[in-house]
């Protein structure tokens, strides 16, 4: 009798780039917990062996020997079980691959179709596409495996599978969170299935990764598009469930079989790959079903820098944080989302007054170290930026006071943040918010001073956004309200604030959006009702501020186009279009 | 009368990214110059009226839609001759074009075939692949054209249009320098000539564009591979000359269309095109042969670091530079670099020496800054460094002195540094070797404090060899033989020595080349007879050093494989294979 449903799981795991081993012994232990649960499929993320991205790492062949060697402990491990993992294959170039393993027998490798190349995406860069699609037949039931992009694409092989006869798409994935992408990714995952008439099983990554998080939200889908499970999001979890395949030879019609060849592109061609598994036919243990919440924008930005941030400190080697706190609200964040990645034994905060320094400023830093329980050193920069000034004097004598004298204050704070660190061996984390990294706000080798720039991509005004989420989930004010309410300033100079040198913040930040995520023109930014001079001023600030972004450290992506690899910029460069 | 000549002129020419119409205006004034000459054809590089790469400015739509606006320009100005210049195509994507232009007619557009996806290169970010190959008749006689990569394929485009019939092949480039790859060309050019049998127009931009220096080197060669004329390096010029292009029809024979047809990828199809063209007869003035001189790779590699960094400083509105001279080799070869590509007025020297400065620095500063005619100041940071003990004396109580003191030192020469920049306008260069920056021996925020890092992809053992070669070219120790002779030293503690952390340079460097550039493992370098545990040791720190080189500033491109665009590593790694 044939099987027609099948118990399918999906590790959502964090796994670690390089880290062939631990990735490969995390992997087996989720085998194990499937085999447990009666799973007859357990499906990991795209690469799941190498990490994701493992970037040039690629082109270094031993790499990728150790990785194919890698592999044979987790086909060892997948006895009583079919396991679907990514990992790169070498067959002259080198492939994004899915390997097929039943019974402890590397049964087929697939070759990811879709390549992406676009915003943080380099897969070009690195790999050879497949021209194959094959699809699995096992115990009379048909299922098809692709990777990540391969199911953006309406025409592209999970329909081909679905046509050759697959009653479920398993698709891996890597696919890096920015704000609102999970219910986008949803809707995808839903209309495929119910278009293609097969149950759909979207395995995603969770982790950070330099820049980057993967944020989860794995899904099971049946065939008529019902989400029968949904994992939780920036933790990781195996979900699991039965889904309704179908026997494979009632799935493939004469119009199926018609509308299969009119779709396959030249050189492209389908394979059936048939896999002897033995299965007893016991009746397994009923599921609970899993079907985790979703969360609001401001929720899971916050868990993303939460998870992006711990990752970053914690994969490279460190555990303890410095922060540089100034009483304002961007460290004040930066200092929360710390202390909710990493405990706040494990974080430092450093207020280092000058004479521009308000009592206001001395009270919120306090307050806010005080509300997060951390420790918060204070030491005065005064001393040694007088030591500056009296070295400097008479090379200045006769110039006046400009914008040299803030940054040199500035900078003695990332000099003193980087002993701090040098010393006790902390990671320094920067403050420095999307609006002013945009802009250029922002001293180069001073308050952009650090290993991780934990929200170099949230814009100003969602930083208010996240703080007012994180007090109303504290139910109180963990980050003061005075902080929240008072007008943004550097205090550099006397009577400084923000709004002497940028547009307030709300008018700022759509004109950033447009011009740096959304690439709109300065015509048709104009056109949006922004003010001209305004609008001119605020692109010349962001063409001339590349290089600074160049020497910024990494931070979290959150939004679809962050800077760093996302956003490719000549430094060199007189277009103007204003 | 057919013509079976053709008068080529090859326009090598430095061109700016954005700055579509400044390089419309050169390109109008070489088409004059070659009118004036006499030439039937006159071709510019690759994307020429964009600059090249543009990177994320082929995002903005507007930006597209202002280079084909541009392009009419150039259109109206080509009268009389047949004009090849790059730019961006648009329709539905945007292709990498060359524009085909003859009497103030837009004949066709030819668009690249091939595109290079690796190294420095992002093209397949931006654009889509040609599908089609065009060949010109005009007057009788028959050319192609085809854009950089295309020519590196052997049965690429070149190959087909040659097949098609055409005698004279132009290929326009944007290719990047580095050491060596000259003469590589040279061969490519002449063997691809040779084995097609059409003659080969080959035009390189000249000119630095952030991390990369496009050399020039534009050869023209007939149909036997011999080179006719060879433009020089590193600097704009026409070079014009008359090739046998032989008439159209005689070169179709029956064998060359059956290997074409065999050639031809599916969807690949070739196109004649008719240019009607109205050329006078008359006998035209015989040319003086241009035959440049090679170069030596000391030779090339200096001039390349000459024209990147003079570019950078230029192109970016900067016009005088500042460098803190230590008395070492590296300031000492940056100095005078900078000397070379802006003149002694415009450049600044600042000798920052501390309690562990010897005598000797001092006098070899200070007889560099004497040698090269350009202004020296001095400033102790002794007193700022007791002012930053002093202030942090408390809270580093009870711990040793260590690397937070040396670093210390470093960061306050940045920060002097960066106040000058701040208050007299001039940038910062760095003095940074490649040696240096692959194993992190450098001081993020300190000596990579700056805006442009000369000579960060030059190897310490090649540090040695530019000095010498400049020194032989000025015909006396114009870098002093002292500075040459003394030991490495960063002299941030007593009686430091590089070797303390380091194995000498000359077996270091042959170790950082083969990981960071050949990608060799661990037990390949080992077999090349380095030391085991020195090459453990290096390729850790190599490694671990990642995060600095992603917070360094830009710097010129010599090798095959410099930090940057062109070795994208993650900074979150736990691959280790040693």
């Amino acid at each position: 009798m044939p099987l027609k449903n099948m118990r399918i799981a999906l590790a959502q795991i964090n796994l670690t780039v390089g880290d062939l081993s631990g990735n490969c012994q995390k992997i087996i232990s989720y085998i194990q917990k499937a085999r447990a649960r009666g799973a007859d499929i357990i499906a990991f993320p795209e690469l799941a062996l190498t990490g994701y991205p493992p970037e040039d790492l690629l082109l270094k062949h031993q790499f990728v020997r150790d990785n194919i060697h890698t592999l044979n402990r987790v086909k060892e491990a997948s006895t009583g079980i079919i396991t679907i993992a990514g990992f790169v294959d070498k067959n002259k170039g080198i492939y994004n691959a899915a390997a097929v393993i039943s019974d402890g027998h590397l049964v087929d490798i697939y070759h990811k179709m879709n390549l992406p190349n676009y915003g943080v995406f380099d897969e070009h860069r690195y790999f050879q596409a497949g021209r194959r699609v094959p699809v699995y037949t096992v115990n009379g039931v048909c299922f098809g495996v692709n990777v990540c992009e391969d199911i953006w694409l309406d025409r592209g092989p999970a329909k081909l599978q679905a046509l050759a006869g697959a009653g479920l798409i398993v698709n891996i994935n890597a696919s890096p969170f920015h704000m609102g992408k999970m219910s986008f990714r949803e809707q995808l995952v839903q209309g495929r299935a119910g278009n293609y008439g097969a149950a759909l099983a979207y395995v995603n990554l969770i982790g950070g990764q330099d820049e980057l998080v993967f944020d989860g939200g794995s899904l099971i889908v049946d065939k008529s598009g019902q989400i029968v499970a949904r994992a939780g999001r920036f933790s990781e979890e195996m979900i699991i469930a039965d889904v309704e395949v179908g026997s494979c030879h009632k799935r493939i019609t004469a119009g199926r079989k018609k509308k299969l060849d009119s779709l396959l592109k030249e050189g492209d061609f389908v394979e059936e790959v048939k896999i002897q598994a033995e299965r007893s036919r016991q009746k397994k243990k009923a599921l609970r079903r899993r079907m985790a919440r979703k969360m609001s924008p401001s929720e899971e930005v916050y868990k993303a820098l939460i998870l992006g941030t711990g990752d970053y400190v914690l994969k490279n080697g460190f555990t303890e944080v410095l922060i540089g706190m100034s009483g304002g609200i961007d460290s004040a964040l930066v200092t929360t989302i710390a202390v909710d990645a990493l405990g706040k034994e494990s974080v430092h905060g450093l207020f280092m007054p000058s004479l521009y320094t308000s009592e206001e400023s001395r009270d919120d830093a306090a307050a806010q170290a005080r509300n997060l329980g951390i420790s918060m050193h204070t030491l005065s920069v005064d001393p040694i930026f007088n030591a500056y000034l009296k070295t400097l004097k008479d090379s200045f004598k006769g110039r006046k006071t400009d914008i040299t004298e803030e940054n040199l204050q500035a900078r003695i704070r990332g000099n003193i943040l980087m002993a701090f660190s040098n010393k006790f061996g902390w990671l320094v984390l920067t403050t420095g918010n999307k609006s002013e990294m945009s802009v250029g706000y922002a001293t180069l080798y001073g308050d952009m001073a650090g290993g991780f720039a934990v929200i170099k991509d949230v814009p100003k005004t969602l930083v208010y956004d996240l703080c007012r989420w994180r007090n109303k989930k504290a139910g109180y004010d963990l980050i003061p309200e005075s902080i929240l309410q008072k007008e943004p300033t550097a205090e550099l100079r006397p009577d400084q604030k923000d709004t002497d040198s940028l547009p307030p913040y709300p008018v700022l930040d759509p004109v950033l959006k447009a011009y740096v995520e959304d690439d709109l023109s300065y015509d048709e930014i104009e056109e949006m009702g922004c003010d001209i001079d305004c609008t001119k001023r605020v692109i010349a600030m962001i063409d001339r501020s590349e290089y600074k972004r160049r020497q910024a450290p990494p931070g979290v992506k959150i939004t679809p186009r962050a800077f760093g690899r996302d956003r490719r910029f000549p430094i060199t460069n007189k277009y103007r279009n204003y």
